[in-house]
């Protein structure tokens, strides 16, 4: 049952590479978050603003989560923007990770994180930086082609849970320059729609990318995305840590700022960048009780 | 010169017809805002997100304000998005009057609020709308006419202090569906361009419109927008309260909410429409650090 809370809601505002996101700290799992409430807490006129929420709750107290409370206190309960529930979220879990600390629930150091998606892995720098674990690619054997207009790049066909295809261009200003989204072929290998980065070389080990997420458009960052594009640059490099034994460590700038990405020969794969807490303060009574309406 | 604050900043986000705000209270002018702390802070992903600064200032305390201060005690030093100083803004000032009154500077009633253009009267209902009054209209002689594509519809050429051209069209679909900004002739009536909008009937009195600010495209909201749609639908009704007397009251539908708005015979404009606060807390030292740079 839906029912108007009764005291304001504790909020912070947070982002990872400029992927934004409502904090909602409540960790005995007190609050009722229905969709539409979720969805005007985002919305970033008549709302606070994001792409999701981080619904901020201790495993113990969530179904989703119970089984996994001995080994993660806490759980990433991640909304999207439209109030859907999502697995998982890469930017999300670092501001997550952030955000424990500044409450002080965790300290610098290694920390496990309860998702839909299984416990995570972050560790929180003390330069303040955050690193989380995410998993294994999957390079799926279809040879896939990324268009835009007339023209066409071949493109690396990889798998981060979520599919990606990665084309290397020589100008991301022209690959960027496009009204809507950028096409593939053959449309059969990726039936749900695919994540598209473009990708141009900007040093040794360094790239620059933009990102057209399925469903979104283009986008300021994606986690999934830039590790998809150095899992890529990897393999067009020689440099897959499968076969040299070596990590691979790219730097990987979006336009929301900048991503450091290692594969580890057992095929990890660790993603590291800032999390920012912009400010923290309460939602009104009133808002609150017009939202649930 | 420009110095990182030492203590975090007090702010609320609200909007009015979801055009959004973040307010500063700062009674003693003590906040310096240099514009690209205002842009950070309005910027929608890497900060709070908002169309424009609403920085609350006693006007004793504000060399721009002072000679206003006998008549208004506070003074709103509105700042736009990029930064830069504004005179004055319709939704935002109603969001300023919202704040005195939530933080006990004022009650319902009357209130004057200090301006960079001139001290503006607004009305507190008790039912929680609020009315600014915008001033007169002016109708310069000048035929026009706005154009989509390869249509025309002439339009009522109506100035609020700053320029609007007013087409009344069938269906406010196929106005606003387009890609880019709607066109005008001749171009030499409005030099420093328009502000254009698009109006259909909903009932008597009662108008939808559209709108296409010059520089910023389609809006959720403008309020001198739907002051200059009333005042043309008025004209069009043959009910200009100069000729009859009378005062003219339409309901102006908006995408981002309704305003009401009443000509009186001696042409002063009232605009009443909502004023809703969000949340409010600090924003985080961290944060504000990193912004002054």
């Amino acid at each position: 049952m839906t029912t108007t809370p009764t005291t304001p809601w504790v909020f912070l505002k947070g982002h990872g590479t400029e992927n934004d996101f409502v904090i909602l700290p409540d960790p005995d799992n007190a609050l009722d978050l229905p969709p539409h409430v979720v969805a005007a807490l985002c919305d970033r006129r008549a709302g606070i603003g994001g792409d999701g929420v981080l619904h901020v709750v201790r495993s113990a107290a969530h179904p989703e989560a119970r089984a996994m409370a001995g080994e993660a206190e806490w759980f990433m309960d991640y909304r999207n923007g439209d109030g859907s529930v999502a697995e998982m979220c890469g930017n999300g879990v670092r501001v997550f990770a952030r955000y424990l600390q500044h409450a002080g629930h965790t300290g610098a150091g290694d920390l496990a994180v309860a998702t839909r998606a299984g416990v995570k892995h972050v560790h929180l720098a003390k330069d303040g930086d955050v690193t989380v674990r995410m998993g294994r690619a999957v390079l799926p054997p279809e040879q896939v082609q990324v268009t835009v207009g007339g023209r066409g790049w071949p493109a690396y066909n990889v798998n981060m849970g979520n599919p990606h295809a990665v084309a290397f261009v020589e100008d991301l200003t022209h690959a960027g320059d496009l009204l809507g989204t950028p096409g593939y072929a053959p449309a059969a290998v990726y039936p749900d729609g695919v994540n598209i980065e473009f990708v141009a070389d900007r040093g040794p080990r360094h790239v620059a990318m933009r990102v057209h997420e399925r469903g979104s458009g283009e986008t300021r960052s994606c986690g999934t995305g830039a590790c998809a594009v150095a899992v890529a640059a990897a393999r067009r490099d020689g440099a897959d840590p499968a076969v040299t034994g070596l990590p691979a460590t790219y730097t990987v700038d979006l336009p929301g700022g900048r991503l450091v990405i290692t594969e580890q020969p057992d095929g990890e794969i660790e993603m590291t960048g800032p999390a920012v807490l912009v400010g923290e303060g309460r939602i009104a009574a009133e808002w609150l009780e017009s939202s649930f309406g």
